[in-house]
């Protein structure tokens, strides 16, 4: 087991890591958190997987704990699901004494995240993310919410986990599609901070695609350390943080644009290849980081189809939340493994060279 | 000009309270808080007197600024509430670069606050209190949220302003019934912590339930000042700040068991004396207390009427905020002026108690 401490503005907190870890999971809430009741939130794929066999396992060890469970999807991740979760745990008297216990992918941890910060002014979670996205990105650093009309995750909290268990063993569980969009992150650690890993990623994208046991939990390993570091140094992303946002901007964008039809990684994998080519227009990054990139994802990810208009994508981008003074920001690499510090790690996003850049990327990779 | 400082766990904020300060927020805005727009948020009561106003004035001085408002009322202070005046604010495009300004009486300061801690994981707020419960309670000590299905105040985040700013000429545009209402948490102040308070409260009720100006300011100065000692001390409510609920635990139960009918000023005043009346009965509050706390209130609201059932008011109490371990809390006085210390500053409720403390109090009071 591997254990990567993340530091917060009140304290800090664990990520453990390790295959198997998730049959010992009981145990390690009872040695990490003071609770007189866990509710158990996971939507209605990942609960009959281990949501049953950790009330069990919590029972034999004395925590009283209860399933909640809602559709799963990222459609269930709504101001009304988080309503229904919390309506839920009031009714079954859940007090100030509870703990959140999320399982599953990134929509649970961010939805049962904003469930913990926001039910009764604010309860501990502990994070146990069960797919690659959960594990490497969503579960670690704090942030909560869920999606709005006008776009993804516009309404949260920043509510650091008690305690986060990543059991990479529950990779091999995940559709293939699933592991590949996941670790369209993994690729944008390797981007934004660590050449060698980047590479690494490069070699061995096919036995991560498998589950290869081994490789998993050292690719998540690595992914954990590198987000611990960046969260650890500006929480709450008035800085530094952003730096994680790389292929955000346009992805969000595309990802909208496409009625969230598009998959996340499948959007975020695009937006880094789009920005890369903004940034080589711009004389920001080093020409050919595009076509590393390019190669990189289209290796994992394969060709991507159905990409929405350039133009409703381009419409999205008011709406993001990385707008500063009413002007929506990108983040730019230098070169592979480093990002270009910009103003405060961004740059204002120059829309009139949007319509160019995408007509260059869309369609070919 | 009165300023006093709050600390939190990451900070401090100063709440500025005087006659006439309404007129110079705009100024103050520029002072203490650093955001590219603000949205100021009202009821649609408050709106017309205050909100057009500093629209103008924040204007005169080059800041951007928007009014929403919704209807004024505790019925308005949902979820269904909050999600409108958040995607207005999203559609309206204000970013993470904005301040929430609330402006009006504690549903304003709750809701609002509520807005700005979940907007885009939060933003900034500026608490500007009308009234007298959220001058000298709800806009202080950073408590936001909600009040769901199973009870008030059941949904919300700790979200410390950024400044608050109390104007108590403000008061005089109140009902004076509001105003005595609000009067019960400065009585709260004293019974709990101050006895000189208590008594000088007692002394001038006549003359602030009349919205005297001086004596108003110098009340609103006394209990702010005795609020934020003791959220300083401990933000989270995890000790000695659930001092602040004597009253509470029994007074949301009636104001629950009403429908909501009963209002909150007065349910916490009866909560007060079936607290006195429990503490006296278990040997834990001076003998006499109840009797001066009863004499005290009634000088302040008159007669009480239409009380709902006890035997219903008892069942809420499971859906308290205070409970530990499945069992409400109650705090309890040693007398006027002192809290005695209990568990943490708690009791655990002696339910079987309650019957005869109800059928003690209700029709008396």
């Amino acid at each position: 087991m591997i254990e990567v401490t993340v530091r917060t503005r009140n304290g800090a907190y664990p990520v453990l890591i390790g295959n198997g870890l998730l049959q010992g999971l009981p145990k390690l809430l009872t040695e990490h958190v003071t609770a007189e009741r866990f509710a158990v939130i996971s939507d209605d794929n990942v609960a009959p997987l281990y949501g049953e066999e950790l009330l069990e396992a919590a029972h034999a060890v004395g925590l009283d704990s209860r399933l909640f469970t809602f559709p799963a999807g990222e459609a269930s991740k709504t101001r009304k699901t988080w309503s229904i979760l919390t309506d839920d745990l009031l009714e079954a008297g859940f007090g100030r004494d509870s703990c959140i216990i999320a399982v599953g992918g990134g929509v649970t941890t961010d939805i049962a995240g904003f469930v913990a910060a926001t039910f009764l002014r604010g309860v501990p979670v502990v994070q146990v993310p069960t797919s690659y996205l959960a594990m490497i990105d969503a579960s670690v650093g704090g942030k909560t919410g869920v999606d709005a009309k006008a776009g993804k995750n516009l309404v949260g909290a920043f509510h650091p986990p008690a305690l986060v268990v990543a059991d990479p063993q529950s990779l091999a569980t995940l559709p293939r599609e699933e592991r590949a969009e996941g670790l369209v992150e993994a690729f944008k650690h390797g981007a934004i901070l660590d050449e060698a890993y980047f590479e690494q990623l490069n070699e061995t994208v096919v036995a991560l695609l498998d589950a290869d046991t081994k490789l998993s939990e050292e690719a998540v390993c690595r992914s954990v350390k590198l987000k611990a570091a960046v969260v650890s140094e500006d929480e709450l992303e008035s800085g530094y943080r952003q730096i994680l946002n790389f292929g955000h901007t346009l992805g969000h964008a595309l990802e909208a644009a496409s009625g969230y039809r598009l998959g996340h990684g499948k959007a975020v994998a695009l937006g880094m290849v789009l920005e890369a080519e903004l940034g080589e227009r711009l004389g920001v990054t080093d020409p050919g980081t595009r076509e590393r990139l390019e190669v990189s994802l289209k290796g994992l990810l394969g060709p991507t189809s159905n990409t929405p208009n350039p133009a409703e994508s381009i419409c999205f981008l008011a709406s993001d939340k990385k707008v500063r003074a009413g002007k929506p920001r990108v983040v730019l690499l230098k070169k592979i493994g480093q990002v270009d510090p910009g103003d405060r790690w961004s740059h204002e996003l120059p829309e009139e060279m949007l319509e160019g850049v995408f007509a260059a990327v869309l369609g070919v990779l």
